[in-house]
This record gives C-alpha cells, structure tokens and sequence, in this order.
C-alpha cells in the first residue's frame, strides 16, 4: 500500500530482455517475494534452478505476481538457465571467498545491464539464502555485482536483495527525463501583504505589538510572513482563518 | 549470502539522524526484515507505533539485526513517534486518494533527506501492510515519496520497500555531493504541532472550526501548518503570537 507510484518507465519494453536467475532459492515466500519485485519494476521473465521446495508457485508473499510466478522456467542446471543469454552476471557478498571475478557495485553494474538489455538477453543470478552462488555457478559468469552494503558481515534478505537490484535496473528508464518535482504556486505579493497586515491588527487587538516598539516589530513579522512563502493556495485559507480571528477579537 | 559487499559509505555517521517509523505494521516479519535492512544499510534507530502483534522483537527474518529490534521504540500515536524530527516524510502509493501534499519520487527525495540528516532528525514513515498510511497519519508529514514502479495497481512488500528507500537514501554517502545554500534549521515536529494545537484553540473559540466537520479541517490545519515549514527561529515567535491571541480571544 505504500512506496508505490507509477512512472513512465518506458524502457520497462526492454525488462523483457532480462531473467531473474534464482539459484537453489530454499523458501518458497522469497521466490514469491522475488516475483513480486520483478512485477514491481516491469520484469517477467523468472527462472529456478532447482529449488528446494517445488510447491513454489503458490506463494503467497508473490501478491499481484501469480502470473510471473506461473510462467517461472524450471531448470536443472545453471548452463541451461542461462544458455539464450549474452551476459551472465552473478551477484555476490564480499569477503566469503578469493573472487576471480571482476566486481562492479550495483551503481555502476546496472547501467551495463540495461545497455546489453537493449540487445540480447541477460540473465541476473542469485545464489540460495544460505550460501550464495557456488564457485560452479560463478563460473558461468561474465562478471559480478554486489549491492554496497554498510556492513561487513551480513547479506541481504533474498527478496529485498532482488527487489534493490530491479530497483536500480529500472531507475535508468527515467534518467532520460527527469520531472522536477511540484512546486506549489507562490502566493502573489499582494495577498502576502494582506496576510501581513490582517495579522497585525490581530496582533495589535491582542496586545501582542506594543505601541512604543511598533514599526520594528511590523517589520519582524513582515518579514516572518515572507519566510513562510505561502502558496497560491493556502494564502486564501490563512486570510479567512485571520478575518474570522479578527471578528472575534473585535466582539470584545 | 549476496548482493551485499562493504563500501567506505562513511555519511552513515549521519545514519543516526534517521528513524525508520513504521506505523501499525501487522506482519513482524516485516518489521524485522525493516530491521534487517536497515542494518545492512547502515540505519539503527526504529520506531513501531501500535503494532499489531507485540512480539515482533524475535523476529527471525530480522537475521543481525536484532539490536535494533531490541532496541526499537514503541509509540501509541505518530505524534509521539516524531516529536523530536524536524523533518516528516511519508511513503506512499499514488492513486488510491487525493494527495494533497508534495510528491517525490525517491531518486528525488532522498538527497532532500539526506540533507536534513546532516543537522537535525527525519522521520521516514511507512504504513501498514493493508492499507498504507491514513490521512491522519499523513497530516504529519511534511511531504511524501513514493518508489516509482511500473505497475500502477499494486505495492510493494513492506520490507522491500524499506531496502529500496534505505538503500537509495544511502547512496548518496558515495555522492560527492553540491552543497545547498544554507537553509534555516527547522522547527522540530513536537513544537511545530504545539503551533497547530494552539492554533486549533484559537480557530475554535473563534468560530473558525465548525464542530461537525471538525476532524477534517484538523487536518486540514496540521497539513497548513506543516507546509509553512517553520524554521526553528521562527517557531517560538509564533506560538507567542498564538499565547496572546488566545489570551486575548478567551477574555471574552
């Protein structure tokens, strides 16, 4: 229900070219949930190289990615997994063994990707839970990728490791035309103005100016009411706000 | 056991200024795989406000992480949960209702944040599994940020959710970043909802706010009064302000 939006991610046309790889995954809730972040980013095409739990396909935690999870390709080795693809990429902790491999972080890892997308096929493989990819699946590799993590010791949960990856895979789509976001409409100068003096006689009814100090205090508040930078549409509201005040004020 | 490497992220000293909020979250998986991000990122301080199952703090899916459900605060209202942030901002999906606050994608919002994590405490908020954060929740919020995602119907998992804004709001750790002309300190959340609740007195011994339809212009107010985005300078002086209107308004 929440950090979702939708976006023009036009180039989602090319998420096609790219298989999610997951090999040996043991909990059936995160090939689910792996499911879920592919549909999530604009990707379908899920593969499993020998699970542990063949009753997949059901999981729950795969919420709005059934299809995905339905169409997933079942394979019995990591070659045959990854045989129509042009580049195999392997993502990987640090430190847990002498990698031969060359290691890009994601940052720069993903534009790659996307760029041999836009040609042919490529697969993005994930170890199992427990151990990560093999030094066999490694080999099948072109190079590696890892998601920059603050600590040293610890990997990511599997779905949340797939869903950062397809995250930024997808970011890249949007590069092209980046929207700045909405900046409401500044309230005009006038109306501003009238915000500044309908307060002060607010203020003044009430006793808050005092009539020695007056002129530096109309000016504070001048200025207070400018670093408020009221909005085309709230200016209205706060002046109806100070005309009822000011009608209760002047009752006395 | 992968996509996780070690990156000399070294602004995660600043990784402190920031308090994970989730509010009335059901699954304690998710809030431990909320926790297990947020080490993996380099976050710590959580904050649950009225959970549903008590015992999420043994969460399993929390693998390392479980400092930080131990140490995770529990609130009976957003309020509290953000008393001492000067920055709010909320997760959410587009579509499913009005929005009447600013809107920005992650790419976007995250240096926003990362920004105010330099000087003072920010609030990430994330809704409930079902049904995100309610318009109550959200009149606390300064502005909002969504994931873009190419689906337009469906969320993401909770705890994908919170990888993919922690891993984006880390990112920029590595940025080599312009600095911003110096904005003002802001006002902490606690004193800015002192300003809202005073002013609610104010409208209503005023006849502003009309008894029937009074929750919504409450939050109609505390949206207002968050958008003026009081520094925390100017704050004081308004609740003054508001003492003496009051003041003035109750002598009646």
């Amino acid at each position: 229900m929440f950090p979702v939006g939708f976006g023009a991610r036009a180039a989602l046309v090319a998420g096609s070219n790219l298989r999610v790889v997951l090999v040996s995954p043991r909990n059936p809730l995160n090939i689910g949930a792996a499911a879920r972040a592919m549909f999530n980013f604009g990707f379908s095409r899920l593969r499993v190289v020998n699970p542990y739990e063949v009753a997949f396909r059901e999981a729950r935690s795969a919420i709005g990615a059934h299809q995905i999870l339905e169409a997933a390709e079942e394979f019995s080795s990591v070659a045959e997994a990854v045989a129509d693809c042009a580049l195999i990429v392997g993502t990987t902790s640090l430190g847990h063994r002498e990698l031969e491999h060359r290691l890009r972080p994601l940052e720069e890892g993903a534009p790659a990707i996307r760029r041999q997308m836009k040609s042919s096929p490529v697969a993005l493989l994930f170890g199992s839970e427990k151990f990560g990819l093999s030094n066999d699946d490694l080999a099948h590799c072109h190079w590696l990728m890892r998601i920059t993590t603050a600590d040293r010791q610890h990997s990511m949960n599997l779905g949340q490791a797939v869903a950062v990856c397809l995250y930024e895979l997808s970011r890249g789509s949007l590069d092209v035309a980046p929207k700045p976001a909405r900046t409401p409409k500044p309230a005009a100068a006038g109306e501003t103005e009238q915000v500044t003096n309908l307060l002060l006689d607010v203020l003044r009814r009430s006793g808050y100016v005092n009539p020695v100090t007056s002129a530096s205090t109309e000016n504070k508040v001048r200025r207070l009411v400018r670093r408020l930078d009221l909005s085309a549409r709230d200016a209205p509201v706060v002046l109806g706000m100070l005309r009822q005040i000011l009608w209760k004020v002047d009752q006395r």
